[in-house]
Parts: structure tokens; sequence; C-alpha cells
């Protein structure tokens, strides 16, 4: 079949949704066989497990993280494979839906999150949702929920059984916390069929994900995905939703707190302590609640990276949080 | 007298509003003999300069870059002495207001910027903003002026005369673009008077300052100031007022780009680098112009700093600043 008739019979199909089943992927690997074969313009439905495959789960305590088993972190949907995808295109993803199911858990894990040395011991929160809205973090203290999708990538070039923790160029553990429902995704196809996969719901999450963990949490999910031939990028790109970027956190405006020096991670670093002192002196939040606060709703913008020698980060706290 | 008698003293006084003599310095130093004595609550008038001292000016070209003075950068009113204020207090100064006053540049400088490397040829804009309302980009490409002072700083510890270019944990060169109208900056006090300076002023800039200059403007502006006694902050914080922290270019959503690996300095140049293809692309932009418009209007977010080893720093574009 010629290449122009192919693309014909491509237009002329109805797009068709489709019913991702519940087999799951651990890791990277672009020779693991696909779940879903697609076309450009079709749907796909989720129902995606958190990122812990449930070892955290709705009555669980700190025995869960002492006996936490990494290998079953991130438990991915997919591969899908794109009839017609190459390296070279673009897949976009068009975030139709996405719902919380009524829990969340947001935790520190020992030796990970932007302050490993001063939050060394493990703390979990699970939360109770289902009131579909917010996290009920305190009595008083209420942070939105706005869900997306802490995981979508399409398969790496490279040959092998790769980590889901980094992200890359083939995206993957993006933790972009406006991956919203209504964003559209744009990631660089590596592999012939892209073999899509997504995972690891969040229920949210501030810029930076401080300690490691959002509020991981199942979700039902909806993608549609559309295939750009000969468009080509070089690492992931989005659009967001018309609209504000925190519509359901900025009626009181911000608190904000900086770090400033010549190391951007060291500037986030001072940043955070500081947005946490105050949590602590102004809230009466304990130092490991004011960090998973931090994680789950406090933002890091790189307010200027160019007065040498000295930049500035700077932590948005929303002020509406507070009731 | 004693302290309590001092205060009382204080607080029945009638808040002042003085006006700022025109008298610059050009750089940090605790011995400057202060040019407003004030008590806390009063406000100051000024009338900013623009941060090149009017070296660039309407109807400047391409010489005023080649024959710029660095030791006239950054012309600051004060310092302003505050009343009681000594090392180990807090000043709050409100932003009342600010105004320009019908003209704008931004600029590339040889050597600096995000991308020195790739854009090492003096280049200049100077814009006709008499609208009072956007800087008109191009015909098509209006961004809307949200005006700020790249500068409010009190006085450093350390004698002797230290440069302007870097801020620090005296505030200084913060170049925080949600210092507008509205907000609440504090800054830790370092010498007995605080010795408050501002300058510097900023018709609209991106979280970033990717070029180095914003839309560098001459500006009104008037501020109040508030002696927080006994309050000890590490560096500077502020709060914004109520509501979206892009109220003017929100409207149609936000195309980003990302930057993922291992130093955050190369992720964002790295994202930077993709929106200046992608505006070349789309928008025929011309790269300088696409850098430049990226310093007035792009946003630097840190996504994730936590999913070691590779993190993700995007840049927003405000879809709504093209017509």
């Amino acid at each position: 079949m010629s290449q122009v008739k192919k693309s014909t019979v491509e237009m002329t199909k109805q797009p068709t949704t489709h019913y991702s089943p519940a087999k799951y992927h651990f890791v990277w690997d672009n020779s693991l066989t696909p779940t879903l074969t697609i076309e450009s313009g079709d749907t796909v439905v989720f129902d995606f497990e958190d990122g812990s495959d449930q070892q955290i789960h709705p009555g669980a305590g700190i025995e869960a993280l002492l006996n936490y088993d990494w290998k079953r972190t991130y438990p991915l949907h997919g591969p899908i494979y794109i009839n017609g995808a190459e390296p070279g295109d673009t897949l976009e993803i068009e975030v139709l839906d996405l719902r919380t199911k009524g829990w969340a858990w947001t935790a520190v894990l020992e030796g990970f999150g932007l302050l490993p040395d001063e939050f060394d011991e493990p703390y979990l929160r699970v939360f109770d949702i289902s009131n579909g809205d917010y996290i009920p973090f305190r009595e008083d203290i209420h942070i939105p929920i706005e869900p997306f999708l802490g995981i979508m990538g399409v398969a790496p070039s490279r040959k092998g059984e790769l980590s889901l923790a980094p992200p890359d160029i083939n995206g993957g553990n993006l933790d972009i916390r406006h991956l919203t429902r209504g964003t559209k995704l744009f990631l660089p196809i590596q592999v012939p069929g892209a073999l899509f996969s997504a995972g690891d719901g969040h229920a949210v999450q501030g810029d930076g994900e401080l300690c490691l963990t959002a509020a991981e949490c199942p979700l039902y999910g909806s993608l549609r995905f559309t295939l750009h031939k000969n468009k080509t990028i070089s690492s992931p790109q989005f659009i967001t939703s018309p609209g504000s970027l925190t519509p359901r956190t900025e009626e009181k405006g911000f608190f904000a707190t900086t770090g400033i020096g010549p190391d951007l991670m060291k500037c986030a670093q001072d940043a955070a302590r500081s947005m946490i002192d105050h949590l602590e002196a102004e809230y009466g939040l304990s130092r490991y609640d004011a960090y998973l606060l931090c994680s789950l709703a406090v933002d890091l913008k790189i307010s200027e990276i160019v007065d040498k020698p000295n930049y500035v980060v700077s932590a948005y706290l929303p002020l509406s949080i507070f009731k």
C-alpha cells in the first residue's frame, strides 16, 4: 500500500475510544509488547493505580513505608502503539479528563526530596478525599485538587530496562503540575509506534514537588492522541488550558520566600527552608507537615537567572488554602 | 528617653508623605549619607530614572550600547534612614503605586544574559509606551505593562563600595516580577536605620529576566515603609496582591517548553533555547527579538527538582500577547 493511500484510509477512519487493560510495566523498555494499538485521533480510557501500586492505601501506617518495595513503584499503563508513528514525529496527548478516586497519600522517603539531610525519618500522610474537591491537610488547611499524571512518556531510544524515576527527552516522570485537564502535551517520538505509557496519578502538587511525593493517588483518566508527522521537537512541550495557571488557589494572593546565591539548587533549598520555617512559626505545623505541604502547594519560580553571580529562586505559598 | 516612651511618641505621630530628592548613588555603601529620614508608617514618593541613567533614551540607537558607561548603571534613590531600625529587625515596603512614563528599552548586552555565547552582538529596542498599557513589541504582539522596581534593598552589613548588580540577603537587584502595585516586600535590616534604596524601573519582565534586561524604564513610584521590631528573617520575603499572578496575560493559556537534566542552569538554558526556536518558527521573530521577548514575557518555573538525576525547568509563554 502506498503512503498516500494509507493516509487516506487513516483520515476517513472514525476516531475510536479504547479501554486500556489493567496490565502494568515498571521500567522503560522499548522491547515491551504493546497492550493496545491505536490510530491518530483515537482516545484511550485508563484506570490508573497510584504510584505505589497500592502498597500505600487507605488505613496504611508507617510500616507501609518501612516495607516499601521500590520495584513496584510507578505501575504504568501501556505501552500503546500509535500506527504510523516514527522517530522524528511528535505525539500530542490531549488530557480530556482526570478524576480522583477518594484517597491520596504523601510521604517523606528517606534519602529523597529537596532537603534529604534535614528530613531523614520516614513520614506518611494518607488523606480521605472522598469530598472530591480538596485535600483536608488540616481542619483549617484545604488544598484544592487539581489532578494530573506525573508520568506520560514515549519509549526511549536506548535499549534495555531503564528506571522510570528520572524524566528525560522522552517525557516520563515530568511531574509538571500544569498538565491538568485541558492541557495538550507534545512528546518527541523516539521509536516506531511511539510506545506511549502513563501513570503516577497526582491529586495536586506544587511546582518542584519538594518532598519527592505529590498527593499520590489512583486516577480515572481519558487521553486523546494525535500524531504530528514530520514535526520534530527536542524535548517535551505543552499548552495549558485558557486562563490562570492557579485558578483554585489565587484568591488571597501568595506569600513568598527567596533563596539567593550562585547555585540554583541551593537557592531552591534556601527558599524551601525559609518557607518551612514560616509555616512552622505562623501556622503551627510540624516541620514534616510543613515539608509535605510545600510539596503539595508551594511553587518554585526562577525569579532571575542573569544577575551574576547571584540568582533568585522564589517559593510561592497560596494564602487561600488557609481557612 | 526610655524605649517605652519613644515607642509611644512614634505611635502618636501622624504618617508623613516625603518626596525623595533627585540624588542618586551607584553602589551599595553603608557609609552613604541618607537623603531622607523617616518614621515607620511614612510614605515616600519617587521619580525614578531608568536603569541606564538616561544613557538609553527615546531615539537612541546602537551607539548608546557601544558607548555604554556601566558606572552609571542603576541610579538609586536613597539611602532612606528609618528611625529606630536596627539589625535583626525587618523592613516592610508596601508598593502603593508605580506608573510608567511613556518609554522603555530592552537590549542584549555582550557577555550577559542566560545564553551569552549564542547572543554575542549588542542589540537594542526602544519602545514607545505612551499608550500606558502595553509594550508594542510588534504590530501583532502586545505585552501588557505590569510595572515593578528591579531594585529595592537595604544597605548591606559589609563595609565599602559593593556592586549593585547581584542581589543578596539585603535584597537589591532582586528582579522579582511580582513585586508590582499592591505587593508587600520584607527585607532583613542589616545596619542601623536600614538605609533603604530603590531604582531600576521595569515596565514588565518574565520570571528569569532571560536576556539580562527587562523593559527598562523611568517610573513614578510611591512606597510605604513599616518597621517590624524584633521580627528577623534570613532573606527577602513578599506577599503578592490578591488574585492571579498573571492577570493580564493568562486569557489564552500558555505554551511551554522544557529543559531536562541534572543541572538546573543548563535546564533553564535548554528550555529558553527551545522557546526561542518556537518563537522564530511559529511567529517569524528574529532570534534576537525572540530572546528579548522571552526576557519580557516568558516565565521560568522549576517543575520538578527531586526526580534524580534529572530535573525539569519549564519556560511558559503567554499566548494572549499574540493578536
